[in-house]
């Protein structure tokens, strides 16, 4: 272990000491908590964090061990929660005053995934207001001058930071993809009901994704593997067999993949650094990687996406409206406006364009293509805390439900991280990985 | 077979006899078609029906039997189509000169289903316009001058009159059961997504049933038996394994079902006659039924529904009202009107009170009761042509997507038939079925 501080572990990595006996869940959690001391200050990615309650469940895992019980694949793993995330033992108050001091009873289903694979709960990250576009107060770990992102904004800046090596967030736009991006972690926003969201802030039951970040590829394997799967509670999981995601994202693709390189129409809005970069990148590709039109109606897909996110949330938010918008930040009150407004035929008329569109990359995917490149955002994070950046080139794939992965792979001219954005095929979410590992290889043999 | 006219034996015994080669389907059908110009001057349960077809059909069955093809459950039985379900061979109009002429190129997957189970499909029966209020030609077969309420009007007719001993239907409020009771026929509407609705006319996904016309219990289950299960094209269909219906339903009540008599804040709608045949059935049926009050959310399911409904068809029938509302009926057009007008916030409110009443159902039902007995309709099928009767004792039901039965049981002083309703468990529809026969044997036996 010398030379390597426990603390920036990854989870896979940690979770097979423990097992094997070389650390104990107490030592790694106490790392964490000593790197959290060190960078909180900086970084402010939690919102909640009880220390003696984190290494009381790592005692406990720890104790659990030497007895004798058997070991799951998270076994003494601290896990960062992004607080819209339900937990039974800790406060969620979804970024907003209105839920001050909320405390619920049950955890949310994919905490109570974690706690059943071993892993401990370290405690709630920060998160924008009910997972919006206002911000909380966490700073981008790479330079705390700029935004981290959001709405994970705790969960990605936690991870990229070193204090936990795993860390759930949620996506209804961009809000997994560009904060990962911008702190420069991986992030994974897995095809729309792979993984349940019951106990989470519903914003948007069309548009919602729960997702994972962590410093590793394996490690998005490792917890996704866990998470993924049927939950009567979320009407949009399907029973299905668990899915190896460790198993396949560590396999050679069979044959070279072949990318597609997207600019969608939001090219324009792509700072000409990002442009550059990623001429270079399809360059250093070379013949794997083609450059690929999307077929016209995937331009009208920010327009649906935005039908049905103003007028879902100003369903699910209505509550909070009608008691407390006085309490709400003018940006999302005015989408809870604008919602309100929408009339059920053009909500409807939205909705129906995603499974046609959803036809058209199946095509895309089961013609010729691996996955879809495609930037994670225009650029590198912004100056400023006032703002958690543009999620426009992390909308089309949100909305169609394909799964995505953001890779750390870039840099921008200010020495803060240029994320790459790699899109899958529905439902094929282990391949994605395997295909990530595949380009971060390929591009690190050639960079 | 003396003495019983073939057009009227029930699916499953004629099944057997064409099984055991005691009869051929063309006879059968002959038969059938033969009572069919017999009534049909005075019904008018069919909009397209092509003899020659029908017995082609009929000689293919006989056919592939004499060879020692194997013979599936439907082998040669005629089943009528109500003309929103799309028939690759036939016309599908949906009750509406905008789609006169329409001639789908592809089976809708229920007449796939039925077709594969060795089926004749026999022709098309009359539905009101889009299957909503405005009438077909079609007239009640117990007494003409009365309506064999909508919308499934040909079939419920088709299958009273002995001209087919199945047909299709669907059910977005009281669609099946409702011309079931009206004409004396058996009718089941199963629980929301048990049978596809792909290739049928979409009114509204989330209360569109496809339901079932029989003379027997027994058929009801011989055909869902086929015609339920998993559809990738209908999204609210779910895997599952194949229902044993018909050994269910045939099976004894392992002990003796306790029935709730729930009356609906509906009941002040129901005529005198409906009140006091159903005290007098309750009184006959013994310490086996009780009187239930249902939750008092159960009042506020009809404004819930009308909401869903006028929304969800003003958004599926965007295209007829944009380019052909002058040819739609002005009750058709107010409807869409009123469901443009309903905003997206005030829909999903809707659709959200529906699980939580699904639970209370659901609670109900495991606490105590095996089924709901309730009536079919206010009373008898009113006279004259004009309307199809009122919905209001199927809106609940349909709303909240359990299952549910009309049974003839039941002669208001006029001579029509009376029908009972028997509602079930969500999922539970083999089992409802069940205690429909312990039912329909325990009123026998008592009256």
């Amino acid at each position: 272990m010398a030379g390597e501080p426990l603390a920036v572990l990854s989870a896979a990595e940690a979770a097979r000491r423990i097992r094997e006996g070389a650390l104990t869940s107490e030592e790694l959690v106490g790392a964490c908590l000593e790197r959290i001391r060190e960078q909180e200050p900086k970084v402010q990615a939690w919102t909640f964090l009880d220390e003696e309650h984190a290494l009381a469940q790592a005692r406990a895992a720890d104790e659990a061990r030497r007895e004798g019980h058997p070991v799951s694949a998270l076994h003494g793993i601290p896990v960062g929660i992004k607080d819209i995330i339900d937990t039974g033992d800790m406060p969620t108050e979804n970024g907003t005053v209105l839920h001050k001091g909320r405390t619920p009873r049950h955890d949310a289903t994919v905490v109570a995934s974690l706690r059943a694979a071993g892993a401990v709960i370290m405690g709630k990250t920060v998160t924008t207001e009910c997972a919006y576009f206002t911000p909380g107060k966490t700073r981008n770990p790479v330079n705390p001058e700029h935004t981290p992102g959001g709405s994970s904004s705790g969960s990605a800046a936690a991870v990229a930071a070193g204090m936990v090596p795993l860390a759930l967030g949620s996506q209804t736009n961009g809000s997994v993809i560009r904060p990962a991006a911008f702190c420069g972690a991986y992030g994974f926003k897995p095809t729309h009901g792979l993984i349940s969201r019951h106990g989470i802030l519903a914003l948007s039951r069309t548009l919602d994704h729960v997702g994972v970040f962590a410093r590793t590829l394996e490690d998005l394997a490792l917890a996704a593997e866990e998470l993924a799967g049927y939950d009567e509670r979320d009407p949009d999981t399907r029973p299905r067999a668990r899915i190896p995601f460790q198993a396949i994202a560590a396999e050679e693709p069979p044959i070279p993949p072949v990318i597609a390189f997207v600019k969608t129409p939001m090219w324009e809005r792509a700072e000409e650094e990002t442009k550059e970069a990623f001429a270079e990148l399809v360059q250093a590709l070379g013949d794997r990687v083609e450059e690929v039109e999307l077929f016209p109606s995937a331009a009208e897909a920010w327009e649906w996406h935005k039908t049905i996110m103003e007028a879902e949330m100003a369903a699910n938010l209505e509550r909070e409206w009608q008691s407390g918008r006085g309490k709400l930040s003018k940006t999302l009150r005015e989408l809870i406006e604008r919602g309100r407004e929408i009339r059920a035929v053009d909500y409807q008329r939205a909705l129906s364009r995603i499974p046609p569109m959803q036809e058209s990359f199946e095509e895309l995917f089961t013609q010729r293509y691996d996955a879809i490149l495609t930037p994670a955002a225009p650029g590198t994070a912004p100056k400023g805390l006032g703002s958690t950046g543009d999620p426009s080139f992390c909308t089309l794939w949100t909305l169609a439900g394909l799964p995505a992965v953001s890779l750390p792979l870039l840099q921008g001219s200010n020495g803060l991280p240029l994320g790459v954005q790699l899109v899958g095929r529905r439902h094929f979410d282990a391949r994605l990985l395997r295909t990530a590992r595949w380009l971060v290889a390929r591009a690190a043999a050639a960079g």
